[in-house]
């Protein structure tokens, strides 16, 4: 059972878009989402367009502020503390990855800068620190938009043994404090853990999150577990999509129009063992920016 | 094995010592840690003058604040404010728990309005964010004090299966964060975990944090084990007590001096199969108060 991600988004979308409305006539003014984009990372470019666009459809108000890779660490705090200080401004989201040359220490100054009120990724300390005492308003929107899709596809977690792979700031870690505050009992694992196969297999409801195309193969998978696939990673080599997919697979056809393709985390042969998986594409990724419309509306609406 | 907590909290404090020293000469007073006591639960009378006893044989100063048990949260939080404002005070203490009438809202925003910069309990939402992200100045004192017990005496902690039973604020969430920071693997089991037993006799460091006397039985325990025992218990049953320790315990003269004794989540036959297990008492409880006045340190300096 494939769980559709893009069909639960497009719920989710719908259910923001009257309070979008609501809070249009009541303040005069769409909620307005600004998005600081530094640089010229291709991916980043197609991850905020999508953002662009989805933001439009709901009738948020989204601006985008380009910065050229070459600028400094106060540029973009500059930037950041604008739109803290900008009352026509509900939500920012600096996308990630931030040039090299702003460096870890400054990276990790321009995200502690961002208004935890306008904090629509939910990266904040403060907003963190919220999320694991089970009071945050912004959340991390993967993990959160997880959570919604297993809700929204009927998918107990209470009292379920969950076991995510991958211990990031963006998804694996607030993926773990979620489902422990939804009375999953939860198990982290990462790249030192080591029985990581047979700690997996334990598992009723699986994360991965790593970034490695295909790396979740059926023996890391308990028959009818839940399987959330997180990855999104391009494939460039034939060879590999083949290894993945089998030689006849019609996902090939993609392959071979684009010489590329998306992948997950997780094998294709795992959905023989699951007993429900998501895809990718199509599963997790379009719940993210749909909860990202959310957040928009609740640092709106929360201010 | 037992792990003799009182042993490295000594050598701890000893360790705070010359930097208390070294802060009063340099700045021509000594770290101040400000302690809110409100109201009169005989508990928290014993654990305040635990830690005003501790921090005055360590060099510092320590204000107690007593507040009766009918002041408003609003008195509370001037209290608190006046001490953010004192450029002599270094740390800020409130004392859980808050009478009743201050309510749950009341406690959290009594938490909230500490400076996060002398929060030395590490409850601050901003402060369990920097934890979660690995950046934390001001870690929680229970769960810090379990680190350091196992590096001081030579347990590895990176590639082990660490389970956490219990999921408080205070220990059982930043334990676990602290322990997967470490590179642990780890799982957090709690009271809606269905397979409770089978689970933690997979744990090669078992750490218990439930509040419930003798709760962690032989079964719990995979032989070599090595268990953190963070439960402080009163036991007032001579029943009780002799169910716990057999008839014939050295333990039971002191319970029929006193009427009563304090024993931990962890049974006492669990020493005949553990690696390595902490007393109680004498175990976790000194090295709490001892990181309490190694955080007080750290935000003096780091202020």
């Amino acid at each position: 059972m494939l769980l559709d991600g893009a069909r639960i988004a497009r719920t989710i979308r719908e259910e923001v878009a009257p309070r979008v409305a609501a809070f249009d006539t009541a303040h005069g003014r769409p909620p307005t989402l600004h998005i600081v984009l530094v640089g010229d990372d291709p991916a980043s470019q197609i991850y905020v367009r999508n953002k662009e666009r989805a933001g439009a459809e709901a009738g948020l108000t989204v601006a985008v502020h380009r910065l050229a890779s070459s600028v400094t660490v106060e540029d973009v705090l500059a930037t950041v503390k604008s739109l803290n200080d900008d009352p026509a401004c509900d939500g920012i989201l600096v996308q990630a990855p931030l040039p090299k040359g702003i460096g870890k220490h400054g990276t990790e100054l321009v995200f502690d800068a961002i208004d935890p009120r306008k904090d629509v990724d939910g990266f904040h300390p403060h907003n963190v620190g919220l999320l694991v005492q089970g009071r945050a308003v912004l959340k991390p929107c993967t993990p959160s938009g997880v959570v919604e899709l297993l809700d929204r596809t009927g998918h107990a977690i209470a009292g379920k043994h969950a076991v995510v792979i991958g211990r990031s700031e963006i998804v694996g870690k607030p993926m773990a404090l979620l489902l422990l505050q939804r009375d999953a009992t939860v198990t982290i694992c990462h790249s030192k853990t080591p029985d990581l196969v047979a700690t997996c297999a334990r598992a009723d409801i699986l994360v991965a999150a790593i970034g490695r195309p295909g790396f979740v193969t059926r023996e890391f998978v308990k028959a009818g577990a839940v399987v959330i696939d997180v990855g999104i990673n391009r494939v460039d080599s034939r060879e590999q999509a083949v290894q993945l997919f089998g030689a006849n697979h019609p996902r090939l056809a993609g392959f071979d129009q684009r010489g590329s393709m998306i992948v997950g985390d997780v094998h294709p042969a795992v959905a023989e063992v699951a007993g429900a998986m998501t895809p990718v594409p199509g599963g997790v990724g379009p719940l993210t920016i749909a909860m990202l419309l959310k957040n928009t509306i609740e640092a709106a609406v929360d201010r």
